[in-house]
């Protein structure tokens, strides 16, 4: 199941990460590229500003499992971009975590270590609910696991649609509706 | 007692003081400080060696509760020092962690609010154990319950000392011994 993160990891982690993108400004600064340095500045505040709206959807454990998931050790690195939307949804917030964390694991299975393998997830929240794309590109060697995860894993409050399923390529739509009227 | 961070809170956090740095970099490149932004650099640096030293002590709690003490309500800032030292010693982590909380909410009962009140900690790992040195500058209002604090909280094998106690300042050296025999 899904690794709890402690305080020390979770700060461990983020200063790693923090740290390396001070030495993309360090080193460009050293080679006097100021516009350069400027530019990931504002690529940094971007990214922020990504990690904060993931923040606010009130989702707090799907939200955590994709921003541990490139410290956790698996085949493939994560990204995901969350679209403007007004609507905020109350979903099954645990439901979702396990979900994802589940896709994780089958994909972990079902593709070539050390490949470029990208998993990249869009949310998007609309009127009725919010859709979540997740589409992988890499390399799967066996997508048996992956497959008996996807026809598995749905509950009645949502709903996966596996939209492309290539060697190179996975694509799923997943759709989940509020617990509560709104 | 002690408020549990989740991963959610914790990424907020670093995120929201990462961004304060960045801001601080953005701003002098702006104005063409250059070398400035180099100096600031290098400050975020050391600071963040010092949280490693921190982490590295192998007191998750204790460590904890001071990186994430300046995120908390207090009526004080924390700032900490950790000396060089190839001693490494098994303590009693949860121990030194609620004193230390304890600590922390008894200044709360003691000082001034908004003012400027700092707590400096020294960590100090020596041959036999570790120093802590727990140096409060500030406005001490009235320091009854930290006095009461004080006497309470000893333990078997941690030693309280406070070595000065005026209405501006309070320094206090608390000692523990290892665990185990090393």
């Amino acid at each position: 199941m899904k690794k709890e993160w402690d305080t020390l990891s979770v700060l461990s982690h983020a200063r790693h990460d923090w740290l390396n993108k001070l030495q993309l400004i360090k080193g460009n600064l050293a080679l006097d590229k100021v516009d350069r340095v400027k530019e990931i500045i504002d690529e940094i505040i971007i990214e922020a500003r990504k990690e904060t709206k993931l923040t606010n959807l009130n989702l707090p454990q799907f939200a955590s499992s994709l921003l541990t998931c490139n410290w956790e050790n698996h085949s493939f690195q994560i990204e995901y971009e969350v679209t403007e939307s007004p609507n905020v949804h109350l979903l099954d917030d645990q439901l979702l975590a396990s979900w994802t964390e589940g896709l994780f694991a089958a994909l972990d299975d079902s593709i070539e270590k050390f490949q470029e393998n990208y998993l990249s997830v869009t949310i998007e929240p609309g009127e009725d609910g919010i859709r979540f794309f997740f589409d992988f590109s890499g390399i799967i060697t066996d997508n048996t696991s992956l497959m008996s995860f996807l026809e598995r894993a749905a509950a009645p409050s949502m709903t996966v649609q596996v939209a492309a399923a290539t060697e190179d390529e996975l694509s799923i739509e997943v759709f989940t509706m509020p617990i509560q009227g709104e």
